[in-house]
């Protein structure tokens, strides 16, 4: 039995930030998403990853009692390459070998079918759709995405946003989406496709939860050194539905709750490459630096 | 008698934004400042301007009743253009006509001795420094400055900022001045030459402020529309000195408010050109928008 449905990529990641290097790290939005949310709830993947994949690898992520049922293997692993340069608000993606997600046609575990919080990853829209064919009865679906489907696949992601109960993007990806550079013009015409909450990711600069009726922004944690920010909107994506499904209450006030949640995780992340710095915290850490996040931001 | 000297420049601005433009509009460091600063408490000018300037800008200024005793007229005035592009985050600078402002010495009036609170707008940090010479028992001094003087006159601003109570600057001069790209790390190298608490204003991002023992934050106020954003520095420590000569109360807490109030009053000058949309509003519009940021913000 999970609580939480990841669906998204398992990858081979070879990463450069001017604070180090890393090759053939863990990585892929499946991975960062599933590991951050089962410090939460009982989270099940489902992905695609080769016969390569390493079984330390692997073993990071079974260590969480993360279910792995729907983790197909076959081929070679998707591997992405990116670097970032000081700013570090956007990877320049240097690399991208899709191999066995080139064929990869997810299907839903039976033990997974009682889950009611599904996690769309970032993948192709069209296996986000494949996705929600097979399940009928989730009560929140949360979406996430990139700007490489924008660009190659807009029609089939709209589609995917329609169907969606909460929809995440980030900043560059909700101006080249809805073709305004207006944060606020841009989540009010992703709220118009029918998603209930619409999320703005904004890296450094925090986070913005869209309603109908309601608007929350928080700011970003304060880091002090960051190594490498691949990943932050999966764990942040993870950590969101994992709260949301551990209270079970989707109302507004627990949904901003969640925000800071996914925040907190992704502040973490950002801390060192891979899984790594995540590896070393437990849910009491996630737990500080939401308490933190709340006297920042008083007045 | 004045409860807020505000030093700066008093000018004519010719600008373009994406959505329109102005030539020679009302504008200035201590134009703007002063100008935020009035809906809070009895503000005074020290200032230079030309025999040029038009009596109708003036008025503007003496409509919301600041004192101008402290405002020198002659020769020519000081002329700024500037032109943002769509993402309105920094203005391409097209013109420096300094003209009166090369001369100018400045000398507090006998009615403002008594002021105890002292905002030393952006200007020439020599021109800070030859005021703080003539001001021994100001409770509070708060120094903005721009990345112009970082790059010609660095060690007098360094020495302006080792004067003052609060040093206040925006991100990219934060980056510029501590060489880091990390705002956290530039806000405690600040802190270091010791002012007791220094502000970074990340423009439609929000705000920080830096204690030796305390960390604040604020998110920007989600505006739909933004016409431009010239003088929403200066608003913001017009706003934040006013509150805080206002309630006399230089508390970490009352701080933070001070903060929000100056964000607040910044956004609603993003909303048109010049001090325009500043014309339209009193101080219950700026505590109605204080007001959001605590529901915004709340979780």
């Amino acid at each position: 039995m999970v609580d939480v449905i990841v669906i998204g990529t398992v990858a081979m990641d070879d990463i450069e930030t001017p604070f180090g290097k890393v090759t053939g790290a863990l990585g892929g939005s499946a991975s960062y998403a599933a590991y951050s949310s089962s410090f939460f709830t009982k989270t099940g993947i489902v992905a695609v990853t080769g016969e390569d994949f390493p079984r330390e690898h692997l073993e990071i992520l079974k260590k969480r009692g993360i279910d792995m049922t729907g983790l197909k293997k076959e081929g070679k692993t998707f591997r992405w390459g990116g670097k970032y340069k000081f700013d570090m608000n956007e990877a320049e993606t240097l690399k991208t070998e899709l191999n066995c997600l080139d064929h990869f046609n997810p299907i839903i575990p039976k033990q997974y079918k009682n889950a009611n919080y599904v996690l769309l990853g970032n993948i192709d829209p069209e296996l986000q759709l494949k996705v929600l064919d097979q399940l009928d009865n989730a009560s929140l679906v949360v979406t996430d995405t990139m700007n490489f489907w924008i660009e190659s696949k807009k029609d089939k992601l709209l589609e995917v946003i329609k169907r969606s109960d909460v929809f995440v993007m980030n900043d560059g990806e909700a101006r080249q989406l809805f073709e305004t550079v207006n944060l606020v013009q841009a989540a009010k015409k992703a709220l118009k496709l029918g998603p209930r909450a619409v999320i703005i990711k904004k890296g450094e600069h925090g986070a913005m939860m869209f309603t109908p009726d309601s608007m929350f922004m928080t700011v970003g944690y304060p880091l002090e050194n960051i190594k490498d920010p691949t990943g932050c909107g999966d764990v942040f994506g993870g950590a969101f539905i994992g709260y949301l499904a551990k209270t079970a209450d989707l109302g507004e006030m627990n949904m901003r709750k969640a925000v800071v949640y996914g925040s907190a995780a992704a502040s973490y992340n950002a801390e060192d490459f891979s899984l790594n710095r995540m590896k070393d915290i437990s849910l009491d850490e996630i737990e500080k630096r939401f308490h933190e996040f709340r006297q920042i931001k008083e007045f």
